[in-house]
């Protein structure tokens, strides 16, 4: 066959992105093809830099001209990504191309610590991300950037005063810990902490972003109704332990999300502090907050299973210094990435296949 | 000297009790002193059924008397107590010896595992015990108790409608988990939430207590400043694991309780989930949260330290089928045993030595 741009294209037309089970001309993702002599040029355009089947996906389209234009041509695929978001249209916030809410029902199971490596992982493999601590209560994320002794500047902006959120290890940030010493309790009803929650959302120079993290507080009221109510949220993940009354706290937030007057899709479920492994006995797994739960409750509620995170002291030792554990190389740090780009991935399959969730009416 | 009531008395006005630094006749704990033969009865009066001195005391009693008086006496102490109280004229609950909120600002430290095992340990010492579960979008005491399924009764009194509390393993329960079927999420805004707990407060049953323990919600809100608003509260608990984001939570907890408007006496801290011990590796201790972070603040805030709980896979496991680890016998049990003897007696101490708590005026 020829080397031309048609035999190319048509050959790349062979290739599925196995997620949305269509071919990669189909779905636009193809750009920019070239030939200079004996080489291939062309740009593979995906849904997420933290895309898990960038690897595949390339080898594909290598073998595909190999075996379907010539065998002897240099294939270079660039692979690059153009994240998606069904948010383009929002009035608030439309650059900011995914809105990604964390929550868990129960406190405690490690939430911040997961958000946080999240958003260092996203931000390693390319994304531009932002977070939000919407815990106005116990905003754990400054001491996890090793930022806690920053202030936010305040700019003008046609007569508003907007946040410039602090920017750490790359991912821009904004929490109450910024705001007020770290000693002193807010000790606020709901109104005041959904006011600030507002602001974070509403008053801050986000920018552009692939992905804004939101890190929910416990529970289920005001925070969580106003982050709903405020802007429409992407989708949302919820972290829990194996333990019995954590997974309870977690069937509670997946309610909440999956109320009809509410309807946030669930893009995954995370199961942490799976098992601890102590460093002297690698092959013991001790379930201490017990066995499999976290997966067996994304099986029966139908929710994709993002993975499971053991409980690990270097993960927790990173966080308390400031430098999350996915910044190190390490297993941790591949756990992480691999949860990112399992997130990543679950983003652009919901936002390929549902339209964008709507902001919840004011009606509690 | 001749056996006789004053010469009894006398003797034993020399026994201190080592808290109060005063002798137990001044102090009007020694009742029915009598003589027969070569036999003296007297009952002591403790402040508390689970005195953590109720040994010293007794013997301490039994020499004075062998010394002072006669040393071939046959000494028969009746140790009983009678619960301390400043709530007497309380306007509501006057009948609820001690109210005493138990917190953690972070979620997930395990707080309602040891308000339940407190609870369960005061009663097996004799104590007269009530729980509020006041985590209304996270409950996890039907759980904790084994009934889940219970729904309380509701009587008529005076024409208004009055909550039964549930009873399990002898003490009085209440929890918006026994209201609502499990997986459904109770999403409400602040003051729905705190319309609850005041019915958990002013309109159940709770007839006569010693002690009604109150299971906060993580974070510093509504249902705290509820709480306080509604009732005067003996004194707060304060649990923390020894992780960095934890303690900075528990300061903010304690910032709470302190604050001036508020003014709760805090009883004590517990650090929780101290160290891991594997089964196979008794002698090592795993500080997977980090080392003795709960002490050292307890020392800087000048607060009791009411003990260090180990991270048990035991305890949580006993936590999850409902029966709490209290109940059974082994090193956990006897630890919560000392856990509720410490704060009893500071309890005591605090209705010694301040007055009682006020409500809160409804400022915010």
């Amino acid at each position: 066959m020829a080397v031309t741009k048609d035999s190319i294209i048509k050959a790349l037309s062979t290739v599925d992105d196995p997620d949305f089970k269509k071919d990669l001309v189909t779905l636009n993702m193809i750009q920019d093809v070239s030939i200079d002599g004996n080489a291939v040029y062309f740009t593979v355009v995906l849904t997420t830099p933290a895309c898990p089947l960038k690897e595949i996906i390339k080898n594909d389209c290598i073998n595909a001209i190999h075996q379907q234009v010539d065998k002897d041509l240099q294939v270079f695929p660039n692979m690059t990504s153009n994240v998606t978001s069904t948010r383009s249209t929002a009035p608030l916030l439309p650059n900011v191309r995914n809105i990604i809410a964390i929550g868990s029902g129960k406190g405690g199971v490690g939430k911040s610590t997961v958000t946080a490596n999240l958003a260092v992982s996203l931000a390693q493999q390319g994304a531009k991300v932002g977070l939000i601590d919407a815990d106005i209560f116990g905003p754990s994320i400054p001491t996890m950037f090793n930022c806690e002794a920053e202030q936010p500047e305040v700019k003008q902006v046609n007569g508003k005063n907007i946040i410039v959120p602090i920017e750490q290890y790359g991912i821009k940030l904004i929490s109450i810990g910024f705001l007020t010493p770290p000693d002193n309790a807010v000790v606020w009803r709901g109104p005041m902490a959904s006011s600030a929650l507002k602001q974070f959302i509403g008053d801050t120079d986000w920018g552009e972003l692939d992905y804004l993290l939101i890190d929910l507080p416990p529970g289920t009221s005001d925070i969580h109704l106003t982050l709903v109510q405020t802007i429409p949220v992407t989708g949302a993940v919820v972290v829990t332990t194996p333990q019995k009354v954590a997974l309870a706290d977690a069937k509670k937030a997946i309610g909440m999300f999956k109320q009809p007057q509410i309807n946030v899709p669930i893009l995954g479920l995370v199961e942490n502090m799976a098992y601890f492994t102590p460093a002297e006995l690698p092959d013991n797994k001790y379930f201490i907050f017990g066995e499999g739960g976290g997966y067996k409750m994304s099986e029966e509620y139908d929710i994709p299973f993002l993975g499971q995170m053991p409980l690990v002291q270097s993960i927790r030792e990173s966080g308390d210094s400031g430098y999350p554990t996915a910044m190190k190389e390490g297993p941790s740090a591949d756990a992480f990435k691999d949860l990112a780009q399992k997130l990543a991935r679950q983003v652009a399959i919901r936002n390929a296949s549902i339209a964008g969730t709507k902001t919840v009416e004011m009606t509690s």
